[in-house]
């Protein structure tokens, strides 16, 4: 159920609504837009009654969902949701994600030391990259593998936030752990094997911070945005999408790549969407074809696994880049952006070479 | 691991990544063939990173060769593992699942009410079931669908227990309900959305129960005994895995029940695997005929959903049986069992006419 | 557009409508059925008026067939087909398949020579199979492999038939190759690989001999439907369908064999199901389970390799039973099927042993 | 081929596998692990087959692992296959597929009219696409569907190709079909649903007229190139491969489309290999967006479907683009293609706005 007010509707007709909602039992969910605030109502007693709402001043109509997901949809917040994030350091700007230019995340599969923490990133900003990616909880397929470095990892990412002035993306496994990266990190990652762990998934709707949602391994499009609707349903309205690839009968690469789901959730959803072409392929030599197709596809932005050092990465060493590979995979992307009207944000103030960059015209 | 070289690799390419291979502390096996060198690749620490053995010249291909788990396999134990439960209640006797005689589970989909367990729970142990199922904690696709009763199912569960002498099989979905699963409930279920929820299955692996293991809707055999695995590494060996069908393009069935597993995992393991013909085919008119099939080739039980109102079931009504069909697949059941020399395990005490039917003594 | 005939129509009536159909530039298929005549209505030039048809004498309904298959439907015709085999030679009776009983079908995956045609035919003769399989046109996924003996290999069988008693089931793979297996074979098999071959499935159909089509590889139930429509809507109704296994992403067998599908075409189709357990699992360690499940699922009969000698098989070779395995399987699925209330069709006059074998009651 | 013992195996047991593959004409490589022994086995006959060896005590599975086919790979020829076609008409140039530009191919799904073929030819000629396609012998999944025009179709397409300088693309379904495009059209198309009528191919590799072969529904990358080695083996080396879609669970799009494999193939083969977005998404809104990322990722070209007025079209209306979608698609293109340094054939002699537009003069 969704209550649309009018366009000149007042913050206190918005109230009251929110307030009559709660009355009847169920939780009003305000999302300002840009011409009209829309009122999702979710509860936990199966169907909502629509009751007096339709009557309430400020109030232009009432509609019933017909798709099961509502808070994610574009019928109920027709302008795509930009998430901002404050400047990472004192020598870097604001960034968002799902605004008119790319973000991109990189960094390792996992967090192994401070030292190659910080010779990574200082490679992929370098590169022109806003967010810094790796895991200090890896769920491996084995109980026997590398299983992240947990709190030691995250304060080194902290530590590289503020020298790099990278923002930090890292993965929550649990409740202890989606604690400590809300605490810790600027995006929570759920990852595309908790797609549909639930608890988890509500736990992550009362952080502080913004989720990057990945696609389970075979989740369709509405499985996909039902889980970000169950983050939603708790509060929490800034959840990046991200396309990891799915499983199917292929064998050419770890998993199938489904760019189409890009204008898919477009079409459907208000929701940013990004692509890891990392795990969505598995294979470095297809990380950056799979990335400029990405962009040209219409994401808007890109998690990409970079390694100083792949030979010893203690995990995805074959998939991940050599900085160099990065720094020409940057290159083709922005100038690929360019042909869609988009650029890759530059945040940092001093990085001039970087801005440089990334201002190439096609021509 | 194995490094296959091209065709019109040289013979310094194939030492170079033969030295290359020692320096990451591991051992080369070159075998030239008539066409290409192949290059087997030893060591005794755990798993072999490939790392950018793959770029290097003259490589065609890396392929993974070494099976990564170890207490699941029937190396380590090669027999099959029987798991031992006490009686229910004073009117019945010990059963097993992973014995000779077959064990049986049914019960609805979510505990609704009081009534509607016991409605259920008469009806099931009367045809000769010995665990009652039942979801007290559901894992649902969207936030606002009937989410179950939580503790006050669980304690609707230990009664049916009480009463009817069945031994109680239930999901658990985070580590809360877990724990109140593990003091309530004879067998812990962690569901196919939660089979690679590692820390969950970490936990599973602390508890006091038995675990019954659902197959991920896209999990390889390997990645179904790596879950197995997750939870044995951490002490608990007492594990039902059960095959419940993968996901496939085929929309005849709301999933693919594949049977083949059981041989496979009987193979390779010495856990006990059951089949679930209900989430395996999403509907009623076939779960019988698949329930035969599974009992034919070879499963150690099944777990059937029945309801004796389907039709106002809250959860999974489409694929519920009624329990006059319930009757029907136990008495096809007990015959096909009888051709693989099998019974179906009859733990009452008193119910004398369930005993003839199967015609098969328990001890 | 299905045109039903009251139960009391004349045989005079049936060819009234079905000239009228004519006349409308359609094509009649008058099927008769145990208690009444249908009369499918096709034709090339889309939808089909119904005209005047329902006012004719003796015309019960006009049914606008919303499914896309008709023929195949048992809205069109409610019994299911029962396909009749005279006799192979002197010593053996008439076999059917889709009847009461089981047909079971038994050889070599490709013919190789008569010594070894012989060496099979005689050990699956013995064991109680009604048809011998064979290729004599092998569809290998690389041209470098064996591709059959051709016309020479369908000679092979002619002889097999007459001297074992067993009737010839074969594959064809273009119009040439189609001719003469209609001309020596009892049974034209239409391979995976050709299920949507349009062009052969309208030869097949045109063809005087019965036809087993296997599902293809990636096909839904419907495009399977309609291959067989497609055979039907040329005038040959003696279709026997086949599951063999669809691919997914499992990978521990070559195929995944879709159980479900057997009910689901009885439910929807008049045409026998049977299913081959040698391509759909791909591995000799699997092919007995699953021929259980396959009769316990209810298929009308089984498609099973079998090789005297599978080391030196020039195809398929892994998955090839031995003779002594195939007997062993023989044994079960007769015991399974007594379950069901079926047998196994026991043709041989003088097989006395194996007819004693399979008349074995379950108790 | 490999052999992988059990880790119990003792060394009578490797000895006796080494033994077996010795007595079937191959070579044993034993490669001692630390906790297992595996064996390589090589050979010159061409295929090995497992045969029992899977059976032999002591064996824990067999892995198959040399590349079965010759011709399309680059280890047979390193440089790509540029596929160069005379001009279409006395205006315009010769063009190529596999080359530095793009090629496109574009038109109905299939012919329906002189009047259809000619409204749209023009458009996409003026668009700027080199080839036209449609459809004269059209596989449909039901009998009742429109099956084209036949001969008729491809005359009118021969006027296309004299009239608007187009080279015609059409599919081939059967020897007759085939014979009849290879005298009228310039490039034979092999669908999705034949790419294994073995058959098909090798006429296909005996007529004189390039052959685009597009990807089956399921077909792995290696049955994709196997398919083509059919083709070559018979003598036709003109080849180009054509990605789109294959078949998963997914059902925001009528198929997956995979474009990591075209980075695949181009790593494997020199068969040049273009992409349909067409049939890949099944949808109008992502042909667009999916043609960029095909050409992002590498692809030598694209296939598209373009009708002048979907709403009426025989078949495949709603994935067909408008023509002014398709200019736009084509700007689009022809500005990623530059980031790639490649452009889009400009093959007419005086189509002077458009070589200004992508600013690359095609010699």
């Amino acid at each position: 159920m969704l209550v649309v007010m009018q366009a000149q509707a007042t913050e206190e007709q918005v109230r009251a609504v929110c307030q009559k909602i709660e009355a009847l039992g169920y939780r009003p969910h305000a999302m300002p837009g840009a011409q009209r605030t829309a009122i999702g109502i979710t509860g936990n007693k199966g169907e909502v009654e629509a009751g007096s709402l339709e009557e309430m001043p400020g109030v232009q109509e009432v509609i019933r969902v017909s798709k099961p997901y509502k808070l994610v949809s574009r019928d109920t917040k027709p302008d795509t949701t930009i998430i901002k994030f404050a400047a990472a350091n004192a020598h870097t700007q604001p960034v968002t994600i799902g605004g008119r230019d790319l973000a991109i995340i990189a960094g390792p599969c996992g967090i192994e030391s401070r030292d190659q923490a910080f010779a990574i990133a200082e490679r992929v900003a370098r590169a022109g990259a806003q967010f810094f990616r790796g895991g200090a909880y890896k769920p491996r397929t084995s109980p026997y593998s590398f299983q992240g470095l947990g709190e030691e990892g995250l304060k080194i990412m902290a530590e590289v936030r503020d020298r790099f002035g990278l923002l930090i993306v890292t993965e929550a496994v649990d409740y202890e752990s989606l604690d400590l990266v809300d605490q810790y990190a600027d995006v929570i990652q759920i990852g595309a094997r908790n797609m549909q762990n639930f608890s988890l998934l509500k736990r992550a709707g009362r952080a502080h911070k913004p989720v990057l949602l990945k696609r389970g391994i075979a989740a369709t499009l509405e499985e996909f945005l039902m889980a970000a609707e169950y983050i939603m349903s708790e509060g929490n309205y800034n959840i990046v999408l991200c396309e990891r690839g799915v499983r199917t009968f292929a064998d050419h690469t770890r998993n199938t790549l489904d760019l189409s789901i890009v204008p898919a959730v477009q079409r459907l959803s208000h929701l940013p969407i990004i692509v890891d072409p990392s795990h969505g392929t598995g294979k470095r030599n297809k990380v950056t074809p799979l990335s400029r197709a990405a962009v040209a596809v219409g994401a808007d932005g890109l998690i990409v696994e970079v390694h100083h050092d792949p030979d010893h990465a203690l995990s995805d060493g074959m998939q991940s880049l050599y900085p160099d590979q990065f720094d020409t995979l940057m290159e083709q992307v922005n100038q690929i952006a360019a042909v869609l009207e988009r650029g890759v944000q530059s945040p940092a103030k001093v990085q001039a070479k970087v801005r440089e960059r990334t201002t190439i015209a096609v021509e």
